[in-house]
């Protein structure tokens, strides 16, 4: 800032006498690091499905899913130029995967989470046991578990993977392992650990083989019924309307350690009262259309758009028609440190 | 026993003269005290619904629901003479409800679960909102929430009570109150809770209110379903047959801190290896024939019948047709306390 | 009560009909097994060390330790008699060990606490290591640990012996187990455990072995001086002075699942205002005079007396000197079922 | 790399076409960002006191505590150029305070911990009240509590700050506020709350104000004690000599959510086996000599060196003199988040 005093020479001396030593003043930087609120470097930002999901199409005819492994378009927020970051802790992108392209077994310590844009019939293995994925589902690949996944239907499909790829680099915490199989063998049938997890039962004796949800399929078949049902006895939430947490129903805790995942429904008419929290949270659009503000940016609604509100920004919906929306962020991580934080404007 | 060595004189002299002091020799019952391994007064026992169910109905005739509060028939255990208890820590009852009456509006510390047995359409009410009552349905009314029921149907309603009478007496920690009202206002439409928590979601901000499951109504229709389903893909405990607990949600843990349910079901011709718990079970056959050891008394089993297994009798099945059980016990309370333990003979 | 309504003979006959079947009418009982309040068979009673000392010395001449096996005293409450309890759910009892007489190593599912009245230098040793216990010092012997004790001094010791034996018998869940040797190779030295665990340090890696405190010796050296200190900065709480939980520091609960042990103190000339809570507590006085109020009985207390204070019993302390005293009741059992409850008196 | 194939040109334009669009390819990116192991960015360093002493002295001429707020010199990690971050979680700085000096009431998110390099006499103020700080002692400013501190003392006095602050930055959280007052008013006496908390009692009816310890206050002469008793009994850990962490006695967890401190010894002559785990740490010496190889980086050790473990980089002390060290490190936060890994050369 041109407002800034000028650092005398003395100091600017000892400074530079200092700095092989690495060593730094910290009262030249103290209050940029111990910030009176969240100034996030985390931009917000939109992406309109109409706007790129060519790309994601054309990326079939650029690179075969066997030499990219992947075929994923990543969803880089502009204010971590390079980091390959949706937000400080999370990372999104969007997979395209081809009638009959596998993507062969694997695990890494790293947390995903898939939402399904469109395209119907592919399947995700965990541990042995296939999800059949269609539109709107969400399926959980929780850290150091085997698996695949791989389309037989006959049309492409394209999901929003949410993995927590920042947050394992920033702890410096990575490991990755290529299986010997291109497959897993159905060890069990599809939908089994979601009859057997799902139902608020457990089996007796049941030890979670990880801190992640042993449910890991969560069909929008039945999450979006719930909503509808839910509809007539809900006071809504002045500022979030109705908002749900997937959870894992061995602790009643975010659906994995290092990514919570949300539900939210508005409906037609509703506008939220300001709001704002120190989670970054990627939205995606499920039904509906509306518009939100996020600090001095509107967007727009329509479905499968994707968008961030950064930390400590006061955000407001309004519905035009019933309007759903399927939300991750770093709040689960946040809790178990002791730093999260929401301010609500009153309705 | 007629080998027990005669006690000395001097030794007699000195514990008439310390009684006074309300002291007594721990030497002369040591053994029993602390056991080798449980050795339980609760007795085996076993009610015929088709021998019980006359007295049930003849109750309606003898009282009023309004002179009785709560007409129920206890189930004793005979190992627990006039102790209300079915075994030490818990209690069972039979309740018959006629069409018109109600229960008015109370609480307690007592958590009390609900297993229907015959009728359909009443209601049970839990904090304002009404589960409607069918068959084999599981409702819960936890410690200290407000409760009352009525049947609005035509026909008669029975169904099992359990509860923790017997832990709560030993605790001396009961507490009662009237409320002012005969029934609830409707506050939340019907299956509200169960839509709210039952879908492995957690509204935003959720608090629990206790800590019991802020779902209080387990359908069978739901839960028998996903038994059904789970057949295909579940390796059957060779003990056990397929056994799970109805959780908490919000925690994975008991329905109820004080009583943990179940539901078992043991596919046609399965025997189960012998099997030992300390635990002591209230078992009631929802579907299917088959038979029981318990030590060495045998039943045959017929639905609606209703068993105790005591803790510590090894106890083995064999089912004729499709076996489904429902069972509750303390399992939950002794793991709390660290001192739950099972033995299992190999099959 | 006289004033009871006689019971139609219509009744009568039913009741005698369906006993038979091991059922009976709850309408009968109702109001008993659901109180408005606790009403508790429990007894408020005191021992007199004065009293009753003779007696456990007396006991030396009348059998052998070994023949014993421990030479013990029960404190019963003359309310559940024949119980060898002193509140429903624990028991109380004066041991006696002399000179050169050991208890040969054993376990059992019982927690047990030692609580040390006279006599200096007997050991207790748990898991191989050994505490040598001085007067008014804690000892632990959590559930399933190996332990024995003897006595390489040369005058007799008198320990207060604290378990949890009427909660393991109404949950049916006892096992005990002889040991190969008399007694256990040292394994680790003297106050190892304290060392180790007891300055707010744990090892890296440590894994709780139990659900008990690792810690098992809280000397009353130690603990005696932590009160001392905290009078200076203390604002005394009107219903309890000063009352700390002995904890167990892997987690911050009780030092053992079924047994929970606090210091109380009451500085000189200090009153309580009227306290009541749900568990029942067995109280020893360690140091100072003073008087309590229970319910309708006051007792003076004088160091080495023992008392007991019912569950929802109202009592109020009354300090002639610093009164400190020694407290374990089932509080932390009802707080892990959810059913503790207080009531204060404003002061 | 120069191996590295090129990109073709159609992938080129594709990339510079998607750009504007925040969108990058995964393909070029997956196996940097989904690591086979940790690749920390984290450099090996290490400051000798001797050599950074004068510095931190001369800071004293150059800038007025007044002006500073805080006279620190940053320990920053070569590999993380003006990030002042000693590892990416976590934060470092040597802090000068001079006779007479304060540092004015304040509060914020971040958690900070101080270890005493030199100096004696000044304090630390949490909530009201003050530690008197000496020579290796550890203090917490948990987060969010109210901290000030004074030097009252006629000698310079240098710690060690020990932060979160690049974690409170990845999670956009930070949050801070000035008091009204230079300095609280001492609301208890010094030692207070190490006192109340730091026996393994806990007042009854305690309710932790934060998810940090609260004892604030470790001084050096209780820990250094224990460490000298463990000496005889411990069998030393082939990998970790003899570790052990300091705890929150109100969970038994690390003594704040996100910084997690150990206190190491290492017995005159003793070679530890390698061994890396996730975590990296912030060494200090506070006893003792000898060497450390981390890596194929060699250090010989002196008290008050401080050096730095990068994660996942094997490492292996050997002790000429009884070795005792301060180690902070994040290995709290990935216990949480369930990625901490670790790895053991066999001895
Ligand atoms: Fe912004
Ligand atoms: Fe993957
Ligand atoms: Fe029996
Ligand atoms: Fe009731
Ligand atoms: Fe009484
Ligand atoms: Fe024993
Ligand atoms: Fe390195
Ligand atoms: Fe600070």
């Amino acid at each position: 800032m041109s407002t800034e005093k000028a650092i005398p020479d003395d100091r600017k001396a000892f400074y530079d006498e200092i700095r092989p030593h690495n060593m730094a003043p910290l009262w030249e930087v103290l209050h940029a690091l111990v910030a009176k609120e969240p100034v996030s470097p985390v931009q917000t930002v939109r992406w309109r499905y109409d706007d790129v999901r060519s790309y994601v199409m054309a990326s079939a005819d650029l690179i075969t899913a066997k030499e990219a492994e992947r075929r994923v378009l990543i969803l880089e927020n502009p204010g971590l130029p390079g980091q390959s970051a949706v937000t400080q802790s999370l990372y999104a992108g969007l997979q395209l995967i081809m009638p009959g392209e596998i993507a062969p077994c694997h695990r890494h310590t790293q947390c995903a989470l898939r939402f399904v844009m469109e395209g119907d019939g592919a399947y995700t293995a965990v541990d042995g046991e296939r999800a059949i994925m269609k539109e709107w589902d969400l399926i959980l690949t929780p850290s150091w578990q085997w698996h695949d996944h791989g389309n037989e239907s006959d049309g492409p499909m394209v999901w929003l993977d949410g993995l927590d790829i920042p947050t394992i680099r920033f702890f410096d915490a990575s490991f990755a392992q290529q299986g010997n199989d291109e497959y897993q063998l159905d060890r069990r049938p599809p939908g089994d650990s979601r009859k057997r997890f799902g139902s608020n039962m457990l089996p007796v004796g049941f030890e979670a083989p990880s801190k992640s949800s042993p449910v890991f399929h969560y069909p929008y078949a039945e999450y979006r019924e719930a909503l509808e049902q839910m509809r007539g006895g809900t006071e809504w939430d002045p500022n979030l309307g109705l908002k749900l947490q997937f959870i894992n129903p061995a602790d009643g805790g975010p659906v994995m350690p290092t990514i919570a995942a949300f539900v939210q429904m508005l409906p037609k008419g509703f506008k939220t009262a300001g709001y704002k929290a120190t989670d970054s949270m990627v939205v995606t659009v499920v039904e509906g259309t509306g518009k939100v503000a996020i600090g001095d940016v509107t967007y727009d609604l329509k479905p499968r758009d994707i968008f961030v509100i950064p930390s400590w920004h006061r955000h407001a919906f309004e519905a035009q028609d019933d309007l759903v929306l399927f939300v991750y962020s770093d709040k689960g991580m946040q809790e178990k440190l002791g730093i999260w934080n929401e301010q609500r404007d009153s309705a």
